[in-house]
């Protein structure tokens, strides 16, 4: 009897256990195809702006919102990267498109469109992507980098394609909010958080500092 | 007697089977380097468009013509990509920007060089890159992605170097044809026809529909 | 004795040997880390010419400093590409960035600044490129063009990303020179010179070839 109450406690334990893990990689992987859908809406709304058309719509909202998780994953060597290796990452993203396409007058309403959901993606981006380095065995330091570069990618590349210099480049915090998300997931990690809390906060700290920067103009200096 | 009749009818079969394996991986090389042709060509146009010196044109050209494969390579894992691994790939593309460098008024007799090179590259960058993508045991719909990707690659390289919103975004049938194409390839081979033959009717498909659609201008809805 | 004396004769060439392999790949790391330093400078002033804030020019400078050698280890399948794993060339991009930001006065005083330290890092990268392929067990004449890519690429981005055409594609000496560089590195191989020296010979020919073009305004012939 002992033995087997015994037993059954532990595949209890090893149940709640294997249910933790599965939740953490579901929640992580949510918060990432969250990241897709609103770079995807980003891109597409940069498309509705050029008057592209819906094809065009779609191929800008799909390289916006997997350019920077597929640069990563090229650079951890996570190859074929996640949204190659699976479908719904495309799926997301030509969603996304198709929403835009049809519903822009109601993006439209914000004062930024492109940008504020740029900045959900930038924050998602660096946040996610700082912990898919750990996991891959990147020092804090480097993981810390490589989210911001996963982060910026997406936007990058949106802006690039469409002839603008990359907002990243230009005079607003950007690239340094997303470093400061990052670098707040790795605070998480080192104080014990459990992993999909402190990419919520990294993601949360990045998308308010750059929506903050965006309404109110904050800049950071430049040479004299 | 028997025995040996039976052993060279076997090794009869085996001989055949070797050389179609070799015909079909040949015949399907064959149909990715005239791919690297079309594009280097489209390049090198508009590398002369550009007045750009004879390097220039070559850079241009063997840019184009080897990013959208590089590209294929690096997302599927076949690392050093083929045009890396191999000279001949990179020499086509070279022999094709001094084609263009000397003669290029030929080419210029066509009303518009650059997109129908363009569109031919794109067909057979599309349907031998989604049968390049089912080799590497990708799944059907992502080889089709796959496959339109290493098509648009290339032209889209071609005019972000060249300060040109790419053509893939512009309103016109470009990544649609591609996908047609690619999915036509999946059609083929659901219907078990030879791997040459699929290819050779997706690249044919996504030519002539681009083609049409650049000569007719036709276009896609776009946003109201 | 005898026994004894060999043995530490053995030792004692061992140790050379080991301290040469050492010396040697120290120093075709400090190469590789001054092409770091140098194309950080040529993103940086970049930057400040655009009038970019402190951390838009600490992102120029690392992006151009890095990307030609992390598109160099992806192709070569170096993954995780150099700069990724290690801490110290994003250290060494972000040190020259600052300085520039502080000091960009003194920069300035050269006739074009961007394209100086731009000749200095594409001979570096082009020479310690084609031995780094080399030693991944690319053919000759792949290595070759392998390191002109990495010596173009960290450029070829930077100017994408200020959204100007290429300097690789302007009417100027430079891919060539790049290529010429790392024919050089191949003729020291062949030699058996030390593979700093060959290195050290490719680059500065490099350099020097491209620096006369800038400033003599040599250039190669045009199409008619």
């Amino acid at each position: 009897m002992t033995y087997i109450s015994l037993h059954t406690g532990l595949r209890y334990d090893y149940q709640i256990f294997m249910a933790t893990v599965h939740n953490i990689s579901y929640l992580l992987g949510a918060l990432n195809d969250i990241g897709i859908f609103v770079f995807a809406i980003s891109g597409a709304m940069r498309g509705v702006r050029h008057q592209l058309d819906i094809f065009g719509i779609l191929v800008l909202a799909v390289v916006t919102a997997v350019s920077g998780g597929i640069l990563r994953d090229l650079l951890i060597g996570a190859i074929p990267p996640q949204s190659i290796a699976h479908w719904h990452g495309i799926a997301i993203a030509v969603l996304a498109g198709l929403l835009v396409f049809f519903f822009h007058r109601i993006f439209e309403r914000l004062q930024h469109p492109v940008l504020v959901f740029d900045a959900a993606g930038l924050g998602l981006f660096a946040a996610t992507g700082t912990q898919k380095a750990l996991q891959y065995g990147l020092s804090p330091e480097m993981a810390a980098i490589l989210g911001m570069m996963s982060g910026i990618g997406g936007g990058m590349v949106r802006d690039v394609l469409t002839a603008q210099v990359p907002v990243v480049l230009q005079s607003e915090i950007y690239a340094s909010a997303a470093l400061g998300g990052a670098i707040l997931v790795l605070a998480g990690e080192f104080f014990q958080l459990p992993a999909w809390l402190s990419v919520l906060l990294g993601a949360t700290f990045t998308f308010v500092l750059r929506s903050l920067a965006l309404y109110r103009h904050w800049s950071l200096p430049r040479p004299r």
